[in-house]
């Protein structure tokens, strides 16, 4: 293999538009020339299907469950220009690790060298980020991934659970585990949004590596069961998905975060409410503009 | 123990408003002079913190990892109107389960017999509803609890989260698992809101038992570190909760659940997506006006 495989990891709370972005910037890479697989790890195996015309795939593990054996070739299903589209899939509700998926799929991958077979450019795995538990962590903590990247808008729970991310990373981060790329804005739209996720990343010591605005384009695509890029490639969202994919290729150099203690990041979530508030109010609150 | 001890376990995906739905809830039923326990059962641990003006406690997992071994008394702080607190706590960041909270802590609370000492009305279990897997599935398996509502939104993600706990609590519901009370539908002012959540709890067997609007009071409340029902107990919202807790206190029978099959709940959520979609660019789309 002459070339480098880069495997980034892109996590992110439930809902905000983890598998959106991981979709767009895997349909920008392949139209940038470069072989990807887009691997989704979220338990509702619904990472590719906006590569697939709106169609799913069986899972890995479901695939599994059925003939007690896998070949790596039986769920990779090929998607909008040649993308390779897997999905872990999960246990049942109630049952077992929700991370399950992850470990069997990306073994099975291992044990076949499917990785090396493809030849390929990029894999970009779509994790979900909400409970940061040992089975969702395993991308990171044995370092199957290189780099990871993080869907967040300036919700608070998406920037706790991207805290929580940094957290697990930091702490595997001496032992041969995956750092971190930066962070990924996403729905910033309103100029404090913006503001509230810069901040948010200086805090951490990383960097926001694009800033996407919500647009109503995306859903218009996904209602067709397609990407941004493929279905609306000349439109200004397009570019954003082209420029996010063109700074993945050009990124080397991952770093060790600085996530903030759990008493910080309250105290950082309440700061921000207050002056949030003041906005939906209407009202100055003399004693916390200074802060801010 | 000559009255009977109710046992409510409410989930929902994070960010929803579990949380706040469970802490108003159980301020008010303390109201209604019951005796009531909130054991929060997230790794955020900040599930009763707006009982105590927002001051946050040690959790049990953090007690124990310090201690080496808990009394039960050394975990339960007193709250809003003699409301004992319990935060169950998580694992660090990317290691192991992140349900062992709830596992460990139910354990110790079981074995030292504590609820029966308290001679409690009320325990409330607030869990985290985004990822039911085996761990936070426990309170539902084993019949901790014997009531489950979930709160949730209109948005599909929070819908996608109650159906899955809906197949947990089906899966459990023949070998002495928790049952279901039905949904509390939170955030609901736009009346396609309401639609979408009665739709959902119509195809799924079950009812919702309070609707209750997003309110900036709860904002302006939790910012004190407050309930509403503590620190806007005229408001209409605090009416609201109240009438919730009547109701909850009044409940008798849960049921199981119809959960939708995946690929009914895909399709369920692209007819309203569509229907969203046409009101949001104010098109109209008379080929599915006459499905939904």
């Amino acid at each position: 293999m002459a070339k480098k495989m880069k495997q980034i990891a892109v996590y992110g709370k439930g809902g905000i538009g983890k598998s959106t972005t991981a979709s767009n910037l895997s349909a920008a890479l392949s139209r940038l020339g470069y072989k990807v697989m887009q691997f989704g790890c979220d338990p509702k195996s619904d990472s590719t299907n906006t590569l697939r015309n709106g169609a799913y795939i069986p899972t890995v593990l479901d695939t599994l469950r059925e003939k007690g054996m896998v070949n790596a070739h039986e769920v990779i299903h090929s998607g909008f220009n040649g993308i390779y589209c897997v999905e872990a899939g999960g246990p049942q509700p109630g049952v077992g690790c929700a991370g399950r998926g992850i470990i069997t799929a990306v073994d099975i991958f291992r044990q076949q060298r499917i990785f090396e077979e493809l030849d390929l450019d990029f894999v970009i795995y779509d994790v979900l980020g909400d409970v940061v538990c040992g089975g969702f962590a395993v991308p990171i903590r044995e370092g199957i991934a290189e780099h990871v990247f993080t869907v967040s808008s300036a919700d608070f729970m998406a920037i706790y659970a991207a805290n929580n991310l940094f957290r697990g990373i930091q702490k595997y981060s001496n032992s041969g585990g995956a750092l971190l790329g930066g962070v990924i804005a996403n729905s910033i739209n309103k100029p404090y949004a913006r503001e509230i996720i810069d901040d948010f990343a200086s805090q951490t010591q990383t960097q926001v590596i694009e800033y996407i605005p919500r647009s109503v384009t995306v859903t218009q695509c996904e209602l067709q069961g397609k990407t941004t890029i493929e279905a609306s490639p000349d439109s200004a969202q397009a570019q954003v998905y082209l420029g996010l994919a063109k700074k993945m290729a050009d990124h080397t150099e991952s770093k060790t975060p600085k996530p903030l203690e759990v008493q910080e990041l309250r105290g950082w979530a309440g700061k921000w409410g207050q002056y949030l508030l003041s906005i939906e109010t209407g009202e100055v609150r003399e004693e916390l503009s200074g802060n801010i």
